[in-house]
């Protein structure tokens, strides 16, 4: 029957996949992964010097990035009225598998180099899974109800690897700051997610389709993800800040933003609508995108002021970003955004680049004072016997030669990861699209778009709902293709 | 046409206000807002003396009520079958704005004398500042589907200037100790927006309203609410309590208050139901009375016992309060609560007021050690030559004079406080009330209440629903009036 | 009539007992339980050295077991299309009177050999008496849909008390190691709620009960539990987990076993399915044997290689149970177990006890150093003249003789403890099983099974189909009473 044509069925392709991919990781945990030494038993100190064992600065925090990715996301998603199930529970496959191989590619790529080939594991490494995953989860918004658990299982691995290249390229190569992962994780994932969409283009969706909407409550299940995301940002842009201040900035920066931004969101929303209605659509999206707009310069002296400035311009623009372009994507550009990853991810993500940018180019000691050169590490003198970096190293025991950057310089250098990141995500996004185009992945056909009949035993209640309205769709399809023919 | 009138339409009022006290915000933002030195990079020791820095002693504790204010809040009031999207959103639309101005005002009249007009924000500000909004979130409560988010707005930067002032008189002035705030935040949050639902009565709805009821699955979604509430209200009670014994004490107080008021509760419940049914309107808000009636001596030597005798007797009264109460206010004196704040925070919270008066008079040495002048620095002598102060000095050198107050005298300076909460709540109610009758802030008219479709773009499924209950209250509605007639 | 029938009316039954149990808590309270030194005023030194108060460093994940408690069972519980109020709210009577009693009970079989019949509480107890709470709500899990709320109280009561002193045993007789409890709470509250519910066995639900299913939201808010139980397992594993190395690898190893089980649940549970569709059952709750299956060893070392073949491993055997082993329990042992909990706490417990002896058992200097003899004090010499012993005195001042066990005979003594875990629960709930079968307790007839509509009053919309379900039910069932006869 229509439903589950032999295409489809996941029956030996997901099982497969899942079990080889886990037994992979098996493999490679076994043979590559270790504790960190804060989690180890040989190293006795850690029992008792408790104090400085990041665990105890670092696991709320992680808690809550941790709430964010499992909960934020994969209950933003379930607005769709006949996808929730696909929504919360494919979010949760993607994420858990992405942890899993993030902590092998990021490891690979930030060996210590006196433990080659050794990956270490620790808080540091979980709250670094949690974000790479989080940036495949801003690309499933981009396909979502679109594509098979198969296909986003594939897209997962690839798209986790050109991150983690991207990522050693901004800390190590670079040297560039992004402490909320505003570039690396939101433009990233979204640029990303908005190719793969685009390489895998539905004709057949052009007119939308008649399940790619809410119900009432569909969309209170959704403000369950959307406070979630909300609150926790400023754990989020925090959780692999410096400890002191620039944790407390970070934490104090979004919070202001994310304030601001939920008051431009509403006053926008009802400013586009003829009879001054709010859209559920802007509230749950739109609201968030202060998190995004002060994530690159979360951590450094951007001032309570500048923070919410950013969050009302990025609460006005995404929300605009919902109303006119997204459309326009759609119909010109051929990219069907289901979620608008675009204007919650991807154009706030483009404004914390260049605020970064500028806000880097800034910093002075007069703001900073010494630690400037904690925060910009990369300002600090290269040469060791260069007298700043003497005065410097008196001052902080613990530092190395920088990269003797001046602000401007290093500004210059965020916007140059910014190009990195699109290039490398725009790059990826088309590889990946391609990849998923293969004909082997279960891809759901046009009518079964947004749907959870494909993938799931439902309940009896909602069974028929969702099947009348599948078979409603074909025929609309169907009379639709006469009508062009 | 009936729904979206002339004079309900939000589209230049909501973005006008809203734009506006943005733009209010970042000005005054700009002039005085600065980073406190735990978050500023200039002073260097906050990044190695991290063991010094509230931010780690404080976060997760601001995170609960973070997720209280705004999760709880929100999702508490989305028991209304056709006012989800309203409750949860404009909760946390009032409560964005409240942070701000929370901030700001709390500022002003806080200030350190050595740094006029430069307000400092740190992790103190930031919980002071969710406390603020839950008071204006608490009103909200008592006007719930009866009130234009213009009105809000409005109502909520009036309370919280008044909020503040009382705040100010209670701290500064009085000197009375209110760890969880049951006087400074659920009196006078109750009290304020009782007075504002008096002032805006309507006859309308005195027979009640169609939709001013729950359905199957939004009373689950409240349930989110009340757990979320009931699990993190020992942070709520401990956030800005000392650090050390007194916050943990909090903690226990509240946990076993909180306990020992389910039990309470549904024993209520269950006897006044003429068939022993359990009703979910007690479930949801009365088992959360014992977080209120526990709140002003959640810090003091109240013995895991008396918290219990406290969680018990609210959760009887605000049980009762529910039945008996609500219904007489409504009738008698015209005060429409649509929430019940009077039986969840106001008569609790008058509870509260009283055994904190009790517990501070009989607090003494012998119970508290030399703590006693640390948890009640009212007690220390005022007189710096006074050779006890000398004594109390040489054991904690940081103590400064205090009013050299009894610990009955103590107690009557906590009850005087809970006049001025009343006075000032019912004044600043009343005034706000009146302020809200203007007609320019779109108030909904009698049908229209409890109703999303005046200010939200709805779903299709629920559009029907929702307008009809309207259209068949409009005939109800003019059926009462020919009958009154 | 059919719903409210005599024998199940609550009006005096429920009342009577929530008020008599809060006052027996009240009396015992009052009489033995007294602050920790930690929340103690009269201790000084807990206001200043903070860092040594345990407070800080276990508060936040107090927080993440009680929110796993009630809003992670509660809501595991929701996906009932007629028992959502049920579910959600006696889980929290039963948990709040269980943690009350928790405190009580544990308190007295461990006291301190000085301060006889007094019981101290500060952040252990709470996180225990949380702790003790699960078991009774994962047993609560076996019997849902059946029993009455006075039934639940009584089961609390008889459960908790028989738990202490299985974990008295398992703590201070047999000395073993149990971090997540998965013996002492997981297998015990599992065998314990499926003899409870053998005891009880209907008849009349042998071929299932037409409302023992989810509709499509109940299904969503049941996800709800499944993501906060799956998050903050880390934190449950963890809690209380020797501070510094020990807390850390509990989390890591939680958190490696739960992102494996998840693939191993997607992987079993398609390929399950003739359609190779997966079913909402398997996801809510295989998802998380793995931080059963992982909890005795959570803290050794297992590295995360061994932690993911636990979670790999537990994720195919608990779906596979909820596919083929529950409905044989049902039909040949009569053990009709609503939520699966063999599956999800039973089986995986079982897991975990064999991994805890046999890591155990491996237990070596070589992989531990001296933190050996910190996570395994059983190992430390019992003689305090022996040369071994002062050495490691040397080392760590701290410590007490222990037992001289080899690693080998710890693991030999953790299966001991299995197995008297088994003996108790088993035992434990026949006992209990008996006392819920007195004509008392008001429990509902097969009709009426897993319907709220006995204990609530309930709004409009759910009233009717709820009622309706039920009437269906007693046909079927008096149509087949006659097809049998």
């Amino acid at each position: 029957m229509h439903s589950v044509s032999g295409s489809t069925n996941m029956r030996v392709r997901l099982p497969v996949l899942a079990i080889s991919l886990q037994v992979l990781m098996l493999v490679l945990y076994g043979v590559f992964v270790r504790y960190d030494p804060s989690a180890d038993a040989k190293y006795e100190k850690n029992d008792t010097v408790w104090e400085t064992n990041e665990f105890y600065l670092r696991y709320s925090t992680f808690q809550d990035v941790h709430v964010m990715v499992f909960v934020g996301f994969g209950f933003l998603m379930t607005f769709l009225k006949f996808y929730g199930y696909s929504s919360v529970a494919f979010n949760l496959l993607v994420a858990a598998l992405g942890l899993q191989w993030a902590v092998l590619i990021q490891g690979f790529l930030h060996q210590d180099e006196h433990h080659k080939g050794v990956i270490y594991v620790g808080i540091m490494s979980m709250i670094n899974a949690d974000f790479c995953s989080a940036a495949v989860l801003i690309s499933f918004g981009a396909v979502l109800g679109k594509t098979s658990p198969v296909q986003l299982l594939i897209m997962a691995i690839v798209e986790e690897t050109i991150f983690a290249i991207n990522e050693h390229i901004a800390i190590n190569v670079l040297q560039v700051n992004d402490a909320g992962g505003s570039m690396v994780i939101h433009v990233f994932g979204a640029y990303f997610g908005l190719m793969v969409s685009r390489i895998l283009y539905r004709e057949g969706l052009r007119d939308g389709h008649s399940s790619e909407c809410a119900t009432y409550h569909s969309d209170i299940f959704a403000m369950i993800g959307t406070l979630y995301l909300w609150l926790f940002w400023p754990s989020f842009n925090s959780a692999i800040a410096l400890k002191g201040d620039d944790q407390m900035r970070a934490v104090i920066n979004t919070y202001f933003s994310l304030a601001a931004c939920v008051l431009a969101t509403y006053a926008a929303s009802s400013l586009l609508d003829h009879h001054g209605r709010l859209d559920m659509v802007h509230i749950q999206n739109a609201t968030l995108a202060g998190g995004v707009a002060v994530g690159t310069c979360a951590d450094m002296m951007l001032s309570p002021f500048g923070a919410m400035i950013l969050g009302t311009l990025a609460g006005f623009i995404s929300t605009a970003g919902y109303k006119f372009l997204s459309p326009v994507l759609a119909s010109k550009l051929n990219v069907q955004d289901t979620c608008g990853v675009h204007n919650l991810h991807g154009i706030p993500g483009l404004i914390a680049a260049v605020a970064g940018a500028l806000v880097a180019a800034m910093a002075s000691e007069e703001t900073y004072g010494k630690s400037l050169y904690l925060t910009f590490p990369q300002l600090i003198p290269s040469n060791k016997e260069d007298p700043a970096f003497h005065a410097l190293h008196g001052e902080f025991n613990f530092i190395k030669p920088g990269r003797g950057r001046s602000p401007a310089k290093q500004g210059a250098f965020q916007i140059a990861e910014l190009g990195v990141t699109l290039a490398m995500a725009l790059a990826g996004g088309a590889i990946t699209g391609f990849i998923l185009r293969l004909p082997w992945w279960g891809q759901p056909s046009d009518p079964n778009c947004f749907s959870d009949h494909l993938y799931w035993e439902l309940p009896e209640d909602s069974k028929e709902d969702d099947e009348a309205e599948t078979r409603q769709h074909t025929v609309l399809q169907m009379k639709g293709g006469e009508n062009n023919s």
